[in-house]
């Protein structure tokens, strides 16, 4: 019985699963011929990427992969991990972009936790998936398809048949269907956690819709926008930003590396209007010799470490207009934005660098954000002082993590999602972010745990205690900094303990730096890692 | 049981019914003091107007008014016409925005089959309002408010509250919450039909969320856009443009008539960015004497009939960018676009016009649209010559008639809404409509039902047969032309038959021309209005 006079029925005329699929079909019927991707000298329409995209769909549902099944990629930003992007959702499958730096044994976690029944593996990375597969009881071996990039240096292939080769098997006209349910899981993406395996994120289709639209709200991006791939997208699918393009008819430039001279020679070649990366791409743009102020403003989006005012006022002198964003893998990337207030474009450099560093408030797309109390869930107030957890919800909160009923209940409780991270709000509601008590490094643009770093430092034979926090680096933003207690009798170097971590886990996650001595603790025995912080920020050479 | 292991549930923190007053929420937020509403010489910030929606929510709500009731409001684009956008939904009830330029007996009809509970009532409109409230029996008459706009024109109270006594009952805190079900219906917009009364177009929080974000990306549109009100309110929500402004950060210019000088006052004043309308406000423009080309690009959507190149060419040397939409009061408004193609740039003004005259292709958050044979539904070839019916499908097509089950389903027939307009596709699957099937004539960016007009014609006396038919103007695009047979012995004028359907019908759908002699009819005795058509097009004076 209808609940009141307004109670009116959902039909197929009036109701669709809000899927950023729509995007492409939209995109590649309005404007085929435009340039949807652009690697090297290698062009692709809209029109050309969506039928390669439906080939792969076609292809995964020949090979009996469907609602519910994981596909797995490893591979830079190339054109392939764009299609994949749709491809692999319009057969029904989940998306599971793997971080090309990581080691085997994470690989080989990542691809049985997440039951990938197909690989799709770039060549450059075909060793480490070759290691992670030898690591996979038989029967639970992925089909693997090797990606033979042009670009990509040479090497073997480890897979089942050609990615070339596998979309040729795939029907150009395939006739996808949307989602039955926008709640259905687009995509799985892993991150490492404080403790133990890595947690598999999941998102949904309405989620990766909204947050796709948000981006383009929170850029106020025009049309046809030409988007530099220095971000990977195997980060929160590129914080979802194949979609946004897609839904933006906009051009993919792809990037197999992210080097100053591949950054300039593609701004110049493509004309690209927007680009996100971590701090650390300022830095590779910024120091190239070659670099020269661009003709028209480019955008670009940071995440992570806020640039010092020097870095800003710099790149703002070579025509980049900088957004700083926050967010995690469980909110799709990015969901709040340091929005920009025209009056503070007359503030002093070291003022508005200031100004924006703060990570700001939540994205238009998103419902709630607060910085407030663990215990009690009461906001903290609006004095840029009191530290507080931060907390989100809304629509681009993730589905939950991948088989984990626990951890999952324990980041939702009390209706909102914990980030775990601890933050100050300022007078007009602006966020700050003050320390991270999941003891997170971010180098480079990618999250390292402190406490996986340690775990694999007490593997050492000569270590007794071992205490890892972040040192500031002007290069990557922070560094991993070993603090280390020998064994009584035993003896080791820096470099020894370094090449032990290079070993025994990804090699971007290894101590940059190893201080020997004794660790400072409290009268109970607890580490008192701000301590460690301190010696960090000042250490020499 | 989970369906499948991404089968993950919808918690608090991860899920949020969609609804546009997020919108003004977040916005209050970021930006309280940015200018939210300008008019004449009134500013109010968005932490201000947002104050005001509260109260009215807060007041609605003190009243008994709740979820499934309706609030009507029946005024120009005024401060209060933004506010009720808000206020009367965040109360959890249905917006009816009544189309001033109404009888008081279509009104009485429209407040009584939407069971208004509350109307608000702008002074100019006072004396159709009381005239309309006369003919409601007495256990139905709602609860009326007097807006008293310091620009209107003088005039009595007919309500039983003054506007600003009602806000000022309640609480510019109020704890309004959000839709529990974004399928909750958030406006009700009366739509002419072709026959009998007009039907009630229910729109719900989920389609108004999306088609805000799909009119911001359409136009790629920047933060802060500053949108004149040319476009009236209570035509589908004003487009649903209250939304968007409110999603951007925007300002709303108000202005209460639609007049040239006004227009480039308002323009003047506050930097209008953005505005909307019907051809016929390029008009006012063009031919108003104080016109000057505008400093900075100004972009303006159009619906109804295409404006002409010379007209096109006269808005584009002023600083006009003006993109052609098209839609239906059952679509949210407008949800196809004429997307420009930049490579059209190059042609000539005569070959740009009829591009641009072309109703184009779907918003990019709408789901399907086909030109299709209206009985087998099969769309017809891309050849710009196969006539068939458009036929849309998705999110923002309505939730259904009110209390008209019946239209509803014939309607949403096959799975598609049905718009009764006649279209060609053309190669490039841009649609263009040729024909309304629906005898519906558009004048001044208002919907006349041939239907309506004829059933009064024959209410004369006089009159034994009537056709009416749209007879093309260069102002108002078009105006009804009625062709007449007098009955034998009769005897009437063309004034006397014009004033004759003033006093029995809003003004503005009389016939501005009649025309007297026998009508074309087919040997079976159908009416061949396609001859009226043509005699209309080429009548003189």
């Amino acid at each position: 019985m209808a609940r009141d006079k307004f109670d009116l029925p959902m039909v197929a005329a009036n109701h669709e699963a809000l899927s950023p699929l729509s995007f492409i079909k939209r995109t590649a019927d309005v404007f085929p011929d435009r340039v949807a991707i652009v690697h090297g000298p290698h062009r692709a329409t809209w029109a050309e990427t969506y039928a390669r995209c439906r080939r792969m769909a076609s292809a995964l549902t020949a090979r009996g992969v469907g609602r519910g099944d994981t596909v797995a990629v490893m591979a830079p930003n190339t054109p392939a991990m764009v299609e994949a992007h749709f491809g692999v959702p319009m057969a029904g499958a989940v998306l599971c972009a793997i971080n090309v730096r990581l080691d085997a044994e994470t690989v080989a976690f990542i691809l049985t936790h997440g039951e990938a029944r197909v690989v799709l593996i770039d060549r450059e990375f075909a060793p480490v998936m070759a290691q992670a597969l030898a690591l996979i009881p038989a029967e639970a071996r992925p089909f693997v398809v090797d990606i033979n990039d042009p670009l990509a240096p040479p090497g073997e292939p480890v897979g089942d048949t050609d990615y070339e080769a596998f979309l040729a098997g795939g029907d150009p006209a395939y006739a996808w269907t949307q989602p039955p349910d926008e709640w259905d899981a687009i995509a799985l993406n892993y991150t490492s956690g404080t403790t133990g395996n890595p947690k598999g994120v999941v998102y949904h289709h309405r989620g990766a819709y909204l947050n796709a639209v948000g981006n383009a709200m929170t850029w106020g991006m025009a049309q046809h926008p030409v988007y530099l791939w220095t971000l990977p997208m195997f980060h929160c699918n590129g914080w979802c930003f194949p979609w946004t393009v897609a839904a933006m008819a906009g051009t993919n430039v792809c990037l197999r590396r992210v080097e100053g001279g591949a950054i300039l020679g593609a701004m110049e070649e493509a004309g690209v209007t927007h680009l996100c990366g971590a701090p650390i791409v300022m830095g590779l743009i910024l120091n190239h010799p070659g670099v020269q102020p661009r003709p028209a403003p480019v955008r670009m989006m940071t995440a992570g470490a806020a640039p010092p005012a020097a870095v800003l006022e710099s790149m703002e002198r070579l025509g980049f207009a900088i957004t700083h964003v926050y967010g995690l893998t469980e909110t799709y990337g990015p969901v709040t934005v340091c929005a920009w207030h025209e009056e503070w474009d007359a503030e002093p450099p070291e003022e508005r660098a200031r100004l924006k560093a703060r990570q700001g408030v939540t994205y238009p797309v998103q419902e709630g954000l607060m910085v407030a109390d663990p215990t009690t869930m009461q906001p903290v107030p609006r004095d840029g002082a009191t530290m507080g957890e931060v907390f989100m919800r809304g629509n681009i909160v993730m589905k939950g993590y991948l088989k984990n009923p626990a951890a999952t209940e324990e980041a939702f409780a009390g209706g909102w999602f914990h980030t775990g991270d601890l933050a100050v709000s300022h007078p007009d509601g602006y966020l700050e972010i003050r320390d991270r008590s999941k003891d997170i490094i971010i180098s480079g643009g990618e999250n390292i745990s402190t406490i996986e770093v340690e775990g694999v430092l007490y593997r050492h034979p000569a270590v007794l205690e071992a205490a890892v926090v972040a040192r500031p680096d002007p290069t990557w933003g922070e560094t991993p900094c070993a603090f280390v207690t020998l064994r009584p009798g035993m003896e080791s170097t820096e470099a020894e303990i370094i090449a032990f971590c290079r070993d025994h886990m990804a090699r971007f996650k290894a101590p940059r730096t190893v201080v020997f001595g004794p660790l400072p603790k409290t009268s109970t025995g607890k580490m008192q890692k701000f301590v460690l912080r301190d010696q960090a920020r000042t250490l020499k050479g």
